[in-house]
């Protein structure tokens, strides 16, 4: 099993995870571009493409050249500033697949313009973060046309989805907001054959009917803020941080996985730094690099014991490790692992 | 100067913050240790050491092997449970460096009894994490002594000096854990020779008297959490996360350092994910893996324009990069990224 901490795959129930969201998906009609940025992995993403999914989401040009060779068609849905060594780097890439590239302000577009990619404009659903407000895309997309790029149409994210009964609302706002900018373009007679969307947990509540992509990530790992959420149940959960337990201390159990592999990603509204995932009662209380403190109700484990531990974001984990460990024996790289600019 | 987000190193700054540990720690007669951990960089241990520190800390096996070229002298200060390989690694280490070896068990301490290590047990002073208590180090350092092992010495991380106007207090209680201990050791009949203490916000009100050793690690660089905590200001401040604005949605600047790039830490009392270094009044508000939202008073920093990001937590956020970048010119690699097991 290697040294703790390290990351362990199930890759059963990995496979389970991507049939169902593959099933969701063509049950309801939308195309799937999986996000790659969760995983890492091209083994991965081969599994997703040959499941069904129609290419790729990457959130950087560096994970974009790792999964090209995977992939012939890659989003990379995230406002590019793009400099003369990205532009060249953008070149290359094009060479061999196709590039979509987000972009919320004509700015940016300009940077875009004498390279061989399709445009997206990104729209804010309501998590407030990059993206123009629905009802100015169709201007922008004028705009970014006028420059001789071409524009494949809208995306968001949908982000507000990871909060406790946000999951339905937030879809509806997706869908409200990217039904608004899909007629600004039309207006402006920039047709969105793309309207993207998606996030693991408001996925299951996508609207066929205006969105026709979606672009969930997390879903193949599944994690503590999934469960958390009610996205997935713990037998859904298919990557956990195994970690030895190092002292009793306080009475409390607590092990050699810390932030360094967990992640120290905690919402306002998780119930600790992660879970176990043998033990939903129990609550990882503290976390630092190298300990994780955890109150363990009923007997503690002994002193040495493994234990799987389910990473609040499990993207943030996997960009820590350098490789998977598969339950079934062999690894596998975490091949895109640091490549985040 | 790279591709954002990248780390950007003042060694200008780094050499002062050396010297400044340097010095405080010869003027209480204190022997430094500096935890690597912080800065993964052998380059920057060979720096602290021709400073004059005694030898430096780690917290893996996997940074004792990054750095037993640099370092003959390396404390791993962690309750390791060490299994078949990991004692032919520390066998290994110990061929060419002093090993002293974390403990709070007998059972750990069983684990190590036909290595070539020295033991200093553990105490918890406060922050509740690993270590035993206090009163319980010379009961515990006897039974390690009957297993054959050389007891060095005891230590303990005051890491509740992590708080708001808790730096002193901290030390107060850092001193009172290790007198206990060390007297209980006497009463055993085993000498602590070592008691070691420290942390980067208490450094300054350490109880040399008592102490005789120091390892703060965060000193080098500095983070947002010190700056916030009062232990430095925004003038000590080594090291930075260099970030592209890349959206001004929302009437805030979205930049593309996110918790990939800084790390998602962000303790109960800080003001957000971190600072902006030329500007104290900004504040992030929010933060994705590829997104920082700032709040930036008055007028917003251009699209694509540069800016230096302050991590909250400088230790994780060098564990997310593969090279440092110095603001000379050139580049350091961060040798020991990844190796946390």
């Amino acid at each position: 099993m290697g040294t703790t901490p390290h990351l362990r795959l199930d890759v059963a129930i990995l496979d389970r995870n991507i049939e169902a969201m593959a099933g969701l998906c063509g049950a309801a009609h939308l195309s799937l571009r999986p996000h790659a940025k969760t995983h890492k992995s091209p083994e991965i993403a081969r599994r997703q493409l040959s499941a069904g999914a129609v290419g790729l989401t990457v959130a950087t040009i560096g994970e974009a050249e790792v999964f090209a060779p995977a992939c012939d068609d890659l989003f990379i849905a995230y406002p590019l500033w793009v400099d003369a060594a990205d532009a060249d780097r953008l070149r290359a890439l094009a060479e061999r697949s196709r590039i979509l590239v987000g972009c919320d302000s004509v700015e940016a577009a300009r940077r875009l313009s004498r390279l061989p990619v399709e445009v997206v404009v990104e729209v804010d659903s309501g998590h407030h973060r990059s993206g123009v407000q629905p009802a100015r895309a169709g201007e922008l997309a004028a705009r970014i046309s006028e420059l001789g790029l071409r524009v494949r149409g809208v995306f968001t994210f949908p982000g507000h989805s990871y909060s406790p009964d946000a999951r339905a609302a937030a879809a509806d706002d997706e869908a409200a907001a990217l039904a608004v900018a899909t007629s600004t373009l039309a207006a402006a007679l920039v047709p969105a054959r793309l309207v993207s969307g998606g996030s693991t947990p408001s996925a299951a509540f996508s609207r066929a009917g205006v969105l026709n992509e979606l672009r969930p990530g997390v879903y193949v790992f599944g994690d503590a803020q999934q469960v958390e959420l009610g996205t997935i149940g713990f037998d859904q959960v298919a990557l956990t941080v195994v970690a030895t337990v190092v002292s009793h201390a306080g009475g409390r159990a607590i092990t050699d996985a810390g932030s360094k592999a967990l992640g120290a990603d905690r919402s306002a509204w998780a119930t600790g730094y992660g879970r176990v995932l043998e033990l939903p009662d129990a609550r990882i209380v503290a976390l630092s690099e190298h300990h994780s403190t955890i109150e363990w109700p009923g007997g503690l484990p002994a002193l040495g014991s493994l234990v799987a531990l389910v990473p609040n974001h499990v993207c943030n984990a996997v960009n820590l490790a350098d490789s998977y460990h598969l339950t079934d024996g062999g690894t596998w790289p975490v091949s895109a692992r640091g490549r985040n600019n």
